[in-house]
C-alpha cells in the first residue's frame, strides 16, 4: 500500500510511504543496487544497514544464471540468502538480456537469448521472468518488457510498446498465478509496471495510458538514460507523469547522477537506482554536497581530511583522503570498498535529506540550493 | 621488553608478552598481513579489531615503492595513515627484493634492484631499510638481511650469512641513531634481528650464535617455508632454538599453516604471520578446526550452515556457506571479504586458544589433539 503523505506546493516533489511485506519504504528513496546478491566493492547486508540502505535491488537475469533462481529459492529467498532483512525489489531480466546477452531473437511469446557467461541459449518471456522473480522473492518485482536503446526508430518503438502493454498484462497474471500458489515464499510480492517509448512524447503517454489500466502496486518508466541527454529525459518525464496515477509509487529506471535525481524527485518521481555509486568509486571518483571529486588526484595525496568532512559515513569517520587515495592507486579491495561505502551513504543520505526537506515544507529551496552544486566539479 | 610468563613442562612452547610503545603482544602471536597497508580482500582496520587481530604486518617494499615511506611519514606513520591503533611490524624488504624485483645485485653495501612496479633502479641496504622503516614508524623493524631460496649452495649460504651479521650490526647502529634522532616519529621503535642458514644447521647455529651479540628486542628465523618440506622446517627450528635468547621473543617469518604454526609453538616459538589465510581464501579455501574446506565444491551449494558452526566471525555469525559459495563463485568482493575474515579470525583465535591451554597449563594435550585434526583435509 502506497500512502502519498504530501506533495510540494511549487513543483511536483511527493513524499510518500510504501508498506511492504518486508518493511515500509520511505520515499522518495534510492535503492541500492547488488547485481548479483551482493553490492559491489565488497558490502555486506550489515554494512547496508549502516550506511542507511532501505532497499535492496538485485538483477534477475544475473541470479538466474548464478546461481540459478531455484537455488536461491531452496535457500529461502534473496533476504535469506544474502542476510538483507529490509525490502528488496529485482530487476525482469528484460534489460540485461538486451544489453548483456549475445545473439538475441524477439518474439512475441518473449526473448530467446544465449548467457554472457556460457553462451547457453535462453528462453525467458513474461512468464518465466514472473517465476524467477517469485523464486527469489523479492519484495517487488518488475514487469518483463523490452527495453530500447536511444535513439530509436519510431514505428519500432511503437510495436515494441504495443508487445510491453500485452507481456504486462501477462506479468500480471502469471504474478496473480504465482502468489496464490502455495509453494510461493512471498505471496505478497509487488509487481511494478513499466512505461517504454524511447523519446516520443506521444508513444510514453499512449503507452502509460494503457499500462496504468494494469492494477499494478507502481510504475515505473524505463528507457531512459540509455542514450539521450539528461534534458531529453527530463522533458519524457515531465510528458509522461501527469498521465501517472498519483496514488502508485513511480520509479525512474537506472537514474542517475545526484542532479538527475533531484531534478527527478522535483518532477514527481519516487523510486531510483543506479551503480553509478560503485562505478564511480572504482576510478576513484566520490560524491560531496559541492560536486564529485576524484580521489586519485595528486593533490589529495597528503590531505589527512576524510573526503566529506560534514560526512558520517564509515570512510569519512575513519580514514584520509590520503590513505584511501593510496588503496585506490593500489588496486587494493579496502579501497574500493570504502569508496563504495562513501558514494552509497552519500545517495541515500541526500534522499534522507530530501525527504526531510518535503517533511519540514522547504523542497523547493533544498532544491534550488542544490541543483547546481551537486553537478559534476572538482571541489577543494 | 619481553616478559616470559610460562613455559610449557613437556616441550618448548612458551607464554609471553611484549610490551611495546603501541601496546602488548600476548604471545604466541599470528600477525595479520596487510602487505601495503591494507589487508587483502577489503578489510579495514575496524574489521581488523573485530577478528581478534594483534599485530598488523605491512612490507616495507611496497610500501616504499606506493605510497613512499615519505608520504606515509607525512602523514604521522603507519598507525595514523591505516587507522590501525595497535602494534604493527614491518619487514625488511628483503624479502621482497629478492622474490619480486627484477635484475638484481647483491653487493656489501646493499641490494641494487629494479622496482616490480616501473621498473625504476632502487638501491637498498641496511641503512636504507632502517631509514624506510623508520619514516614507517612501525612497532617493531625487521633487520635487512639476505633470504635465500631452498635448496641454496653451502658455500654460498655461508657467505651470505657471515655478511647478514655484518648487515645486522648496520641495523643496529642506524636504528639506534634514529631512535636519537628529533624528527623520528617512534623514538622507541624495535629490532629484530634475522636468523638465515638454508637448511644447514651448523650455518643456523653458528649464524644464530653472531647475532644473538647484537643486542635486538627479538630474533626471528628467516629463510624457511621458503621450497623446503614442513620437516626440514622443523630439524632447522630444533636445531637452532637451543641457541636463542630465551628472553627475547622468536618469529618464524611466514609460517605457516595451522598444523605448521602449532609445530613450532610446540618447538618455542613465539610470533608468526603468513598470507595464507589472504591467498586461500581467494579460491574458496577455508580453515575449520577440523581441517581446510573448500567452498566451490559443490556439495556446499544449498548449505544453509556457517562454515564453522562454532566460529563467531562476522562471516559465521551472518552467511552461510552457500552464499559465500555463490559470491566466491561470481568472483563477488563480498566473497573474498567474508572468506578472508573467516580464516584470519580462525588463525587469530588459533593462538588465542594457544595461549589459553598454555595458561591453563594444558597446552600438551591440545598439541595432541589438534595437530593432526589441523592437517589439510575435507571436513564434512
Amino acid at each position: 500500500m502506497f500512502k502519498l503523505k504530501t506533495t510540494d506546493e511549487k513543483c511536483k516533489a511527493r513524499r510518500g510511504e510504501l508498506e511492504t511485506p518486508h518493511g515500509t519504504i520511505q520515499t522518495p528513496v534510492f535503492m541500492n543496487v547488488a547485481t548479483c546478491g551482493a553490492i559491489k566493492g565488497g558490502l555486506s547486508s550489515e554494512d547496508l544497514e549502516e550506511i542507511g540502505c532501505q532497499v535492496m535491488l538485485s538483477n534477475t537475469y544475473h541470479l538466474h544464471l548464478r546461481p540459478g533462481d531455484k537455488l536461491v529459492y531452496d535457500m529461502g529467498g534473496l533476504q535469506k540468502f544474502t542476510g538483507w532483512k529490509g525490502p528488496t525489489l529485482t530487476d525482469s531480466g528484460g534489460f540485461q538480456v538486451f544489453s548483456l546477452s549475445g545473439l538475441r531473437k524477439i518474439k512475441e511469446e518473449g526473448v530467446y537469448f544465449s548467457s554472457h557467461i556460457d553462451g547457453k541459449r535462453i528462453f525467458m518471456g513474461p512468464e518465466e521472468s514472473m517465476q524467477i522473480q517469485s523464486h527469489l522473492a523479492s519484495t517487488i518485482a518488475m514487469a518483463f518488457d523490452e527495453c530500447i536503446e536511444n535513439p530509436a526508430e519510431y514505428n519500432y518503438t511503437k510495436r515494441s510498446c504495443e508487445r510491453t502493454v500485452r507481456w504486462l498484462e501477462r506479468c500480471r497474471a502469471e504474478m496473480d498465478r504465482l502468489n496464490a500458489h502455495p509453494d510461493t515464499i512471498n505471496k505478497g510480492q509487488m509487481l511494478f509496471g513499466i512505461n517504454q517509448g524511447s523519446t516520443y512524447e506521444d508513444l510514453r503517454i499512449e503507452h502509460m495510458k494503457a499500462i496504468r489500466e494494469i492494477p499494478c502496486d507502481g510504475y515505473a518508466i524505463g528507457g531512459l538514460a540509455v542514450g539521450e541527454s539528461a534534458e531529453e529525459m527530463y522533458r519524457i518525464i515531465d510528458a509522461v507523469e501527469p498521465y501517472m496515477p498519483t496514488d502508485k509509487p513511480r520509479y525512474l529506471m537506472g537514474v542517475g547522477t545526484p542532479q538527475n535525481i533531484l531534478e527527478a524527485v522535483y518532477r514527481g518521481v519516487d523510486f531510483f537506482d543506479c551503480v553509478m555509486p560503485s562505478r564511480n568509486a572504482r576510478h576513484g571518483n566520490v560524491f560531496t554536497w559541492n560536486g564529485k571529486m576524484n580521489l586519485c588526484n595528486e593533490k589529495y595525496a597528503r590531505d589527512a581530511r576524510p573526503i566529506d568532512e560534514n560526512c558520517n559515513c564509515p570512510a569519512c569517520r575513519h580514514h584520509s583522503r590520503s590513505y584511501i587515495r593510496h588503496l585506490i592507486k593500489a588496486k587494493e579491495a579496502l579501497g574500493m570498498m570504502l569508496a563504495v561505502s562513501h558514494n552509497l551513504y552519500f545517495y541515500n543520505e541526500l534522499m534522507r535529506k530530501i525527504r526531510e526537506a518535503l517533511d519540514g515544507g522547504y523542497f523547493y529551496s533544498f532544491y534550488q540550493k542544490y541543483h547546481n552544486l551537486l553537478a559534476e566539479r572538482n571541489p577543494d
